[in-house]
């Protein structure tokens, strides 16, 4: 588990309202799920994560199992099933917080992933579905990132190409689909002596991943096969997508079978430079809210803030703070008082301490002291240092680096 | 453990941004620990809280014992001396979270609290706590909240008048000073035949709670007795904080005897009309460091947001939240672009419903629909609709309601 100190903090801080108050302008409302929930609850979401995966712990006076959520899905399900499910639809939902997921790799430890996503329920698939591919475009941009690439899929064309196969077999090909190994998936069905249009299919899947003409290709594949109306519901959002102009961000990725096994329709995976896995996922749940006694369709999708955050930095678009002055001097409690009323962050110097050290060490951008009449103002990132005459024109200096 | 629902959640994340800016206005940073830490970390801060008080789970590949936190003190105290012991003192952090605490009364379930605090970290005693009560008054009052008052303490009063006593009898007469019950506290003196300076002054505790006149009369009571340098540090800090204007909201109470175990010195509560508990707490905690391996005098209060809410709820302060305009019509789509660029939330509406039923439920400000050229804006607090020839005056009477 990791601690986020000061500066990293301030721009994690900067960089979820930047997303919370983008899906509020577009009408999503914030819900808080509690931190840990029912262990009932978060089984039936259950999917990807094995049940061994959950963090269980019993509550000693109810004797209660309790869990911490792996993902905040089936917890806003439950909440929209129990005490939002009277309210009209389309219900626009958007949250933010902490799940904890155990490592695939290595040591499996648990780590803790800081998420922000929405929620959009009781909507059409395609209207539903192009609106958040939209919306996830315009909250990466609204944080900063201009380069990206929304990686659409749809569960039902790997599933209706397996759907014959025996089990076991089916199993084999998904794995080997989700690692993209389509030397695996040909020497799977070799063995099995599978063939026909969909054992065609199956073996071209993993390469099935690229721009719009992957479609167009793909059309003569899956045309003939039980994959039809999943492609052709992906072609259809791709052109509405394409319509909003989404274009130069979209692929697609046939083959995609990973992602929560709770999705029924189209999935969309985020990625960007920086990040080596996708930096936000989503895709559509049809069948998720019926667990908790209130079917309606729903799709949602989740950005990993600190994947986010990473390629946000490599973009050279990370968040800037906001100015920090350290205030030197015996007038330095009255000056505190001056700047906050303006807004601008600052506090007094440690007495017979190096302020300037001070000021770097706690990331401050300013050092400000009253001398003679005026005050000296110290620029921490430049090393520049400015006469100036009034509290007024400090507070101008201060906030034009801002 | 709790949902917020959209409404609510939105007012919180309001006043949380209110507090936590406020905290930057006066150079706190923030940190962010982890939702769950080792046991044995949240054990060194245990205290009021029994071990028995901490939810546990076992890491299952590590085997380590994690547990989710009753407050966040002990996290930050073991960040302070792994991650940031090296950086200048004074430290001004903060920092904001949900903690896990059992109820005191019937059922003892855990429940989920959102507190949002800061620690002062490597300051004189005087200067820091005069500093802590200013900025928890100027907190409050960022938060809305115009009537409050803060109880101030200091443990070393009861502890140096019950230092002598037999432990179990030391026990007793904590308890019931905890519980503001002077006729038990003279019981178990008169029952265990103690008498002397300590004895009086313990008998009188309880009724010493009020405003400055209280100091003054404790100064003959207390004067003699191991509890004189705690009163008179005590008169100190009242002195300083009422020459910094704090003088209308201070009180004292010489009996407290509640709060964490790690205090050391100073101990302050917040009240306010609502809630029928403290709406915040703090203290000087001077040893706690030093179970971490960094000793550094430290002191901190954290507010609960709960009960803040409720405080501005009662006081007519509760959180306005800025407008949402419900867009009706074919060119929903369209305005809604124009209005989100204006920074304006909204939603378009869904097709075929009753949209002034779907404002009201989502909790829209406003219902606008593009009519013959011009715009049909419906004030939903008010009813009042009015008809406009442009964006930017639709823009204006958005705005002019938040």
């Amino acid at each position: 588990m990791r601690d986020l100190l000061p500066n990293e903090a301030a721009r994690r801080q900067r960089l979820t309202r930047r997303l919370l108050d983008h899906f509020a302008l577009h009408g999503y409302a914030l819900v808080v799920p509690p931190a840990f929930e029912l262990s009932s609850v978060l089984e039936r979401g259950l999917c990807s994560f094995g049940p061994g995966d959950l963090l269980r712990f019993v509550e000693p006076e109810s004797g209660e199992v309790a869990a911490l959520r792996p993902d905040m899905t089936p917890q806003i399900a439950r909440m929209v099933a129990t005490r939002l499910v009277d309210l009209p639809r389309p219900m626009r939902l958007c949250y933010e917080g902490t799940v904890l997921r155990r490592r695939q790799e290595r040591a499996r430890k648990h780590r803790q992933i800081h998420q922000a996503g929405v929620e959009l329920l009781g909507a059409g698939a395609l209207d539903g579905d192009a609106e958040l591919l939209s919306l996830a475009a315009s909250s990466l941009q609204a944080a900063g990132l201009d380069r990206f690439v929304l990686d659409l899929g749809h569960v039902e064309i790997a599933r209706a190409l397996v759907a014959k196969l025996p089990e076991g077999l089916a199993k084999g090909i998904f794995d080997a689909l989700a690692q993209k190994d389509a030397d695996r998936v040909g020497e799977l069905l070799d063995r099995a002596g599978v063939e026909g249009r969909e054992a065609r299919a199956l073996r071209e899947l993993p390469r099935l991943h690229g721009d719009g003409e992957v479609l167009v290709e793909a059309e003569g594949l899956l045309g003939e096969t039980g994959a039809a109306p999943a492609l052709s519901y992906l072609r259809e959002l791709w052109d509405r997508a394409t319509a909003m102009g989404l274009g130069p961000s979209l692929r697609v990725d046939l083959g995609e079978a990973r992602g929560l096994a709770y999705y029924t329709g189209m999935v969309v995976h985020v990625f960007a430079d920086g990040p080596g896995e996708a930096l936000g996922s989503g895709g559509r749940y049809d069948e998720l809210l019926s667990r908790f006694g209130a079917p309606m369709p729903a799709a949602g999708f989740a950005l990993d803030l600190d994947d986010l955050a990473w390629a946000l930095h490599v973009a050279g678009k990370g968040e800037r703070l906001p100015p920090k002055v350290l205030v030197v001097g015996d007038e330095a409690a009255t000056l505190c008082v001056r700047l906050r009323t303006a807004g601008v962050a600052c506090l007094p110097a440690p007495e017979q301490a190096d302020a300037e050290a001070h000021a770097l060490a706690w990331e401050c951008s300013h050092l400000l002291s009253a001398r003679e009449g005026g005050f000296d103002l110290l620029v921490l990132g430049t090393g520049e240092s400015v006469r100036l005459a009034a509290v007024e024109d400090v507070l101008a200096r201060v906030r034009e680096g801002a």
